[in-house]
């Protein structure tokens, strides 16, 4: 068949994982952690499978989980959305995602987004019939330039996607860039769509800024989480967004044909630990800039230069000091030939990308940054 | 914001189910088990979790339950998919249908459908822009006419959906009708999406027909299954497609963005029960046998009138005999005053359907199905 996206192949993460995989390299590409989630979370897991929770969710998810969400978003941004008509929970964020985007996206639709950014977000515009424009970020500091944005939208813009903390680039938003982004939008028909999934995952001055905690902007605006990230799990694959009632019942007409309902355990297991340990996602902060120092230091005899971490897991480093290559072809030389894998940034850019950057993923062990810091230190 | 898809409430499986538990009526309306799945399965994945595997699963689904796939599909249907190329996990059947709908449909192209048909196909085809057109089937044989479908296919025609076992009418479609199939699509580019999510809940004669024992139509099928309803655990969300492989790696590439994976424990977990316990789908059809035949001899005093039942977990009840009210209608008295919860044939159709017949769902224990009967034979 002719196909509906003709130039997609196999995401990014998927080609360096199995690369890595192949060449026994270690791998700092695809982002997740090589150490496991807590025990509790865990044996919540296996309580609620033994106990018969194994038939369908709600539609919208199970209620105890949706009332943590709600709850802990209170807590967080000061504001609690209705877990009834206002929290929705998806299978991970990525299809928190798509259903948004499915949702408000129309043929001939233009969406905003950034670039770089996440590789999802243009393949579900295309599959809606809509026009994605781009916005630069451009290294080291990858800041939205206003001016540029404002001159972006017309009458057919009717979506914004954002993402902070920022993957790949590690920066984030602050709560300047939520008020120039409501100035440019308040009087036209624009939605917001903000990935939010390394809201724990942050080491700025502030804090992390949510379009939460903006009242005017969360009435136009579908934050999307999920708890891969959080609670060191990426393959339970329970994510959720938060919209006002409106835009949340749009999303669940599409996510109720898309997946129906979402894993009942691993929802229930999550809602127990939200509940129970909140003491966990207080704590990540500071155990993922641990992480993030680690590598730092690991690195620092390295030809690489660092630039800035504010959130994520993940570390950019430019290496034009060690060659001329292109990123794509640095990343495979890397991992082929110095056993270490990594993401180039072009990757996650429509337009081209001048710059010799990669991107390292620093939620792995001590043993694991140390051992791909030695080889990167030989280069 | 304006809705992509305006016509559309909540599903009817939530709306009873919900009504059901606010009534507290006995709830043989959304189709799930009153009993729980394997204790083995339970165990294995319960030994996942605890031992780590609890990251990203690749893309297309964890190897060893993509082979477990192969084997299964080479027993049962004689040919056996390349489990790298042909079989990819999705977060459930419903995801597998989404994806494939969303792989091959283009705006404007004409899909077929027969009616009544499962709620979430037609959602699927709208949003991606296509039009659905629907060949009547009519009880209480709901055979499929032959000449009426040739005459609906045109140039524009680019899938037809089927589901056998087929829900909610519980009749199955036999090999004679496979060929009739192929007879009417050889010549023109015309895909197939068959929904055989109760593969292993059928009681007919020849045992289930699948569109994979074809080998002309399986060149141009999507197979889609699960593993909720054969290990009587709808809430955990797994399931799967075989296609040929330019076929898979469209529906991949929409699978990427919408989920991207899939519950890894529980994929592990199912790959084991598969493998170790074959014996477990093998005795499913003696054993829902037992389920549909017990309700029907609890259900012989009452006014019902019963339709033949050779697969699903459905059965369907003429009440003709007892009210004139529309079945909609019939169902929410039936819930609210006589306590037993049932689903309107009419909801999965699009076209007027001037039957009075409520679907049944008997994946129930006995005590379940006595107690509902007991209410039924009352009126
Ligand atoms: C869904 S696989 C990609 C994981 C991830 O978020 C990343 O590596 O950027
Ligand atoms: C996904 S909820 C609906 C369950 C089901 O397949 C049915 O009741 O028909």
């Amino acid at each position: 068949p002719q196909s509906k996206l003709p130039a997609l192949g196999t995401t990014i993460f998927t080609q360096m994982s199995a690369l890595a995989q192949q060449h026994q390299a270690i791998n700092l590409s695809q982002g997740f952690p090589d150490f496991d989630g807590p025990d509790y979370l865990k044996a919540r897991l296996a309580h609620h499978v033994a106990h018969g929770a194994n038939q369908y969710a709600p539609m919208t998810g199970a209620l105890p989980l949706r009332a943590a969400i709600a709850d802990k978003t209170e807590r967080l941004y000061g504001w609690r959305p209705d877990p009834d008509l206002e929290v929705t929970v998806t299978a991970g964020a990525t299809e928190a995602l798509f259903a948004a985007i499915s949702a408000l996206v129309r043929s001939g639709d233009e969406v905003i987004c950034f670039d770089p950014s996440y590789d999802s977000y243009a393949p579900a515009v295309t599959l809606a019939g809509g026009v994605t424009r781009r916005i630069a970020l451009t290294p080291p500091a990858f800041r939205v330039d206003w001016t540029a944005f404002g001159a972006q939208l017309n009458d057919r813009t009717r979506l914004v996607i954002l993402n902070t903390p920022h993957n790949p680039s590690a920066t984030v938003w602050q709560d300047e860039d939520f008020v120039q982004l409501w100035q440019a939008i308040a009087e036209r028909e624009i939605y917001v769509l903000s990935d939010e999934v390394y809201e724990h995952i942050c080491f700025a001055a502030g804090g992390h800024a949510s379009v939460l905690t903006h009242p005017e902007l969360r009435q136009r605006a579908i934050a999307v989480s999920s708890f891969g990230k959080t609670y060191h799990m990426t393959g339970w694959k329970v994510g959720y967004c938060v919209a006002p009632a409106a835009l949340s019942a749009e999303v669940r007409k599409i996510h109720q044909y898309l997946t129906f309902s979402v894993n009942t355990p691993a929802q229930l297991a999550l809602a127990d630990m939200l509940r129970d340990e909140p003491g966990h996602w207080q704590q990540l902060p500071d155990f993922y800039r641990g992480r993030r120092d680690h590598l730092v230091q690991a690195l620092a005899p390295s030809r690489l230069e660092l630039l800035p971490c504010e959130g994520t897991y993940f570390l950019l480093a430019d290496y034009s000091a060690i060659s001329d290559m292109e990123d794509v072809a640095f990343c495979r030389w890397l991992t082929v030939n110095v056993g270490v894998a990594a993401i180039p940034l072009s990757v996650f850019c429509a337009e081209p990308f001048p710059h010799k950057l990669i991107r390292l993923c620093f939620a792995k062990q001590d043993v694991t940054l140390d051992a791909a810091a030695e080889r990167l230190c030989q280069l």
